[in-house]
């Protein structure tokens, strides 16, 4: 019995050894993991580096009016508001933190001289009252305040203020009970946001900053850019690569990338409902209109929910008779190139802010081959096969036609935005003769002038401007193409 | 010119008059506009009426601190932060409110225990060199901290914890260099704080509570019932409203309800998250699967995405000729009409917690559905037709049988479901004489043992046994159907 003791004893000892023995590796696997995923997310986006760093400087700029003398003199205890502030407001985009700050800061002033009126009215019903009507007074707004937060509008845009309006009536109300010096702490308390909400504005303005304006703009483009992705190459390259057999391992990199745009809607209404606080920065403008990128960002929304079903289709490995392949082929693959090039070209007008007009050629190809389609659709001979054998490659069909429709709204709405936006014209080189852009690749500008401003700048575009025409030009384009050439 | 005067003050009075003739009414239909949509707001869901209640009732308990004389000698000017807590914690679900409260009081403790340190360290660098310490590791850990939100796991957690571990910490190390009496601030606060996080959780979960995990079961059931409804009628009162023409109106109410579910991702996220910090509450135990709530809700996603591939086919407008036509349509209503109840069946399932195999059969009938449209589409001659006219059919019955392999994914994640959450044994009434139904709906209870649990209870489902066999029992129903008889 003793042995059995001491062999369980020794197996006790054996796994805790064991498990010291791994531990150091085990805790190393972890470190590294952690140091890898922490790595990776500041490559991802090195921007969010500098936010925690900017978050950090704010914070202890803010903490010198405790450290330096003369300040705490001024402010005294109610410093601390100002790191509160900094704290609670420092967003990471621009637009976030102003409107946060001004959220904060409006509420504050309102609530504020809302608490010293009730404080007074409270006084008038003696000292046994005061406590029932403030009560009364802070359950009625309190509870008022909050269904406000309920309206979708509100929610989105002032939300942070409505919360910080109940605490600041609430506390003013209830504290101004006992607090004497009122209207000294208001005072105090406004002041010290007011430097908070200074401090992380500045920061957060002129020290690298990050824009959600921007981040939209670049988030609707890159988008497009990640459904003409679909359909260049990876579609075919599918197609193709299934009848040798390994499509999996490729299969997975490419369906992330448009599948981030099924579920963008609530970033994209985020960043639009920031852009509006943001004052003008680069290239746009104080009303830049917002809006626009929504409903752009819907219709690509939509055009992704048809790449999801082309791609439940493709998923589904049911072959398709060489004879109708052979049919179909060749318009299927210029539709779907002529949509990519389209998307393309539209995603470089957006980013690059010039007129939409390029994508149009690409639209009216994709058009044809949408035609032809229908036309080799319509010749096709089935005397020898049966309709299921064609059902696959009838919804390929009718799936890039309701593409090529989507990428029409979409073009539309990229119109609209340029309009709205008074995006830069640019010297389309699709004249017959290939002349003109023969001049513009040479260096040579044909100077136009766009609607409401004096001054012309053309755009050489290398992306926009690829259209069979140009192409063999190639050899003669300016040593530094897409450089705009202010006149 | 003086006449001119004359005649253009006229004028401005003339307008000034009709603005204010016009004001009073303009007036009334802004007031009577809100005043609808506020009704709205609340009749849409009651809960929001009974919240904002709510967090009016914690606000006035809350300032009892103030206002009685006993509590305020105790708890001093630091009520305030019991206020403050109130207004910052409460959320509309109880899950949101623990989350918050539980992520404040933590990091609150944490972040204080850590100040203290910073502040006793600082000390040892003499008088020059403390604001100098104190200043790099505010800094250090606000950016260390604030670099952490970035990553999903700990915004989507911790994300509230970890900005009052920056506020704290900073409040603490900082103003501590000024208040002697760091020790009796900390203990104050961390009280008042306990006072509020205590009745914001008393009060959510005790009056009237909204739980997150409820909403994300009903949520998920009422996703999927969305999605039958499309397939149910409309889609065929579409078709064949559509041969008489008048569809718009109809389109629009139905077309909202499969959407929704397009864009549910976040709130399901969201209520997911909270759901996991609540207590066993109703039908629901503590460590209640949520996340496989999500992974319904995906394929939930996919499936309307495959419902808005359908829309659009039918949205265009291309006729069949009436000899495809004829052949596929009864097997594309069977296959809709299937989906459609099988759906329904778990959703009926998902909202009851029963097993989900009844819908099995409805799974089964849809898939011979398929292949009925299968040979349907085999058999059909193709003689007198070009391939364009049939696209259209083609790709609803491509899309229809995508939609059916979606909904054996839903479900297989449903029965995973039901096995993780131990959903309740039905006793199904498809056995071939009916016999067990007759039984069952005249009242009397085959007792059936499930897994883990001692005491049976069956539960007469009026929705989930809706198979051709029950139908001819609907007479003989019990009076209360749907009511659980715990044996």
């Amino acid at each position: 019995m003793e042995s059995a003791t001491q062999q369980k004893e020794s197996g006790i000892f054996a796994s805790a050894w064991g498990w010291l023995r791994v531990f150091p590796c085990s805790l190393k696997a972890k470190v590294t993991n952690i140091t890898k995923s922490i790595k990776k997310l500041g490559q991802d986006d090195p921007r969010r580096v500098t936010h925690s760093l900017k978050v950090g400087l704010a914070l202890t700029l803010v903490s010198l009016l405790y450290y330096a003398r003369p300040l705490y003199d001024s402010f005294g205890v109610s410093g601390m508001w100002a790191v509160l502030t900094v704290v609670v407001v420092f967003e990471f985009t621009v637009g976030a933190t102003l409107s946060k700050g001004l959220n904060r800061g409006f509420a504050t002033l309102i609530a504020g001289a809302l608490g010293v009126g009730a404080q007074h009215t409270a006084i008038l019903c003696g000292d046994k009252g005061e406590p029932i009507v403030l009560g009364i007074l802070v359950f009625i707004l309190a509870a008022a305040s909050t269904f406000t937060r309920f309206f979708p509008r509100m929610k989105a845009r002032y939300d942070y203020g409505i919360l910080i309006f109940i605490l600041t009536f609430s506390m003013v109300a209830v504290s101004g009970y006992r607090v004497d010096e009122l209207l000294v702490l208001a005072h105090q308390r406004l002041s010290t946001i007011l430097v908070g909400g200074a401090a992380c504005t500045v920061i957060s303005i002129f020290v690298c900053p990050v824009w959600a304006g921007e981040d939209l703009h670049k988030l609707i483009a890159s988008n497009l850019e990640n459904l003409a992705c679909y359909l260049e190459d990876e579609y075919f390259q599918v197609n193709k690569s299934e009848e040798g057999g390994d499509v999996t391992k490729k299969d997975k990199s490419f369906l992330q990338k448009y599948k981030s745009v099924l579920n963008s809607k609530t970033q994209e209404d985020n960043l639009a409902n920031f852009a509006r606080w943001e004052p003008g920065h680069g290239k746009f403008r104080l009303r830049h209109p917002w809006q626009q990128y929504l409903k752009i960002g819907a219709f690509a929304r939509q055009c992704a929910y048809q790449i999801e079903a082309l791609n439940g289709c493709i998923d589904s490995r049911i072959q398709v008779p060489q004879e109708i392949q052979s049919k179909i082929q060749e318009s299927c693959e210029n539709i779907s190139s002529e949509s990519s090039k389209a998307l393309k070209a539209l995603a470089s007008s957006i980013k690059k802010m010039t007129d939409p007009s390029p994508a149009n050629s690409h639209i009216e190809a994709s058009k044809k081959a949408v035609k032809d389609l229908e036309n080799a659709l319509k010749e096709a001979s089935l005397n020898t096969l049966d309709l299921q054998a064609i059902v696959p490659a009838a919804t390929v069909a009718s799936t890039l036609m309701e593409i090529v429709k989507c990428i029409e709204k979409i073009s539309g709405s990229v119109t609209d935005l340029s309009n709205l936006a008074h995006f830069k014209e640019v010297e389309h080189n699709v004249s017959p003769e290939g002349k003109a852009s023969h001049l513009l690749h040479r260096g040579s500008v044909n100077p136009v002038l766009d609607g409401d401003s004096n001054h012309v700048v053309i755009t050489i575009d290398e992306e926009t401007v690829d259209s069979p025409e140009t192409e063999k030009n190639q050899n003669l384009k300016a040593p530094n193409p897409g450089k705009r050439v202010p006149v």
